[in-house]
């Protein structure tokens, strides 16, 4: 089986190493970074790349997809020839999936029509104007779509999804491995939870962020 | 500041990235993955590489160090020019941490003896050999040194780091931003939690891989 996950240049490391270090430790099967070059791409800081080893025209029949988010989405919203690849290996997954803002890119290709879905918190309301019901679930399966929360939530779908693709002991023996034990030293990973004075400053300066 | 991520081949992607998504959010961090050589660093896998964009005699005084581990950690253990810079960047560094198997490269460079210090739970007793005290805990501060135990308690560790650096409220601000709020779908993460039949196979699976 092969899972593919999407790269471009400003994605949010975690959300593509989340389902990495989940997804690829399932027997048999490969995963392939995919973007529209190979080679490197980098982080919204710069501080960091990860290689792309193929190109979308390579990959046309992966078993997963994973699409990313990070601030250089915000750059990729219009059609084109990443929305066409996206639908196109859509025709041919069993599960197409996202993390943090990746959900707004299958969002704008049309994907998530009439779904329910989640995003990062700071980009939930961002849904709607694409078909999309918005949700504040960690992890939400609708059909084969299944579409994660903010950035960390990643590895949690994809333990979900090892559950469902290999069974609850493999995806037990892979939190096991990655010792997936958490222990937040604050209690502060949700609009809800954190202190209202810090969300009301990360909504204050998100609103840039998303535009690009 | 300077954060210091030590790359080699055989390296556990998220190992590396849990501190790089939280720490390389503290104001004013620049964040440098290092390596004996540039280039690109393949995960155990070989699936996945992460760019190293300098080599070890351009970083000489990181204010904090991570050395990640994974399976190609094994090849590292011998005394020589890494474990000469361990030591050296060492008495520059305000922290020194490890994550996972990390913590058994940064003892055989000899700079935890007589320290408490954790790991990969699969590796805890390797330790003693070092002259290092094995707890079981998540995330262990002891002076300056840092040690997590497997993979991803990187993030705990970072979050923690980033209220030990730059306060309580940016620690929460950046567990917020990556959306921290984990829900695993199991509760399987750590050797005392999982089914014991689950734990038992991965310790006989693993006799061989550290020892590379």
């Amino acid at each position: 089986m092969q899972i593919a996950i999407l790269l471009y240049d400003g994605i949010t490391a975690l959300d593509a190493i989340g389902p990495y270090e989940t997804l690829s430790r399932i027997p048999g099967a490969r995963t392939v970074f995919v973007a529209e070059r190979t080679g490197e791409h980098r982080t919204g800081s710069g501080d960091l790349a990860l290689t792309a080893d193929a190109v979308l025209s390579e990959v046309t029949a992966p078993d997963v997809l994973v699409v990313p988010g990070g601030t250089g989405q915000a750059a990729l919203m219009d059609d084109g020839p990443l929305h066409d690849w996206l639908r196109a290996v859509d025709t041919r997954t069993t599960w197409t999936t996202s993390v943090c803002t990746g959900s707004l890119l299958l969002a704008a290709a049309g994907l998530l029509k009439g779904r329910r879905a989640t995003s990062h918190w700071l980009a939930l309301d961002r849904l709607p104007a694409h078909g999309v019901e918005p949700t504040g679930e960690r992890v939400v399966f609708d059909g084969k779509y299944v579409t994660a929360a903010g950035v960390s939530s990643g590895i949690d779908m994809g333990l979900a999804l090892v559950g469902r693709i290999a069974g609850d002991t493999h995806a037990q023996t892979v939190q096991l491995g990655i010792e997936y034990d958490p222990e937040p030293p604050y209690d502060a990973g949700s609009p809800e939870k954190a202190p209202a004075a810090i969300t009301a400053a990360m909504r204050e300066r998100s609103r840039f962020i998303l535009d690009g």
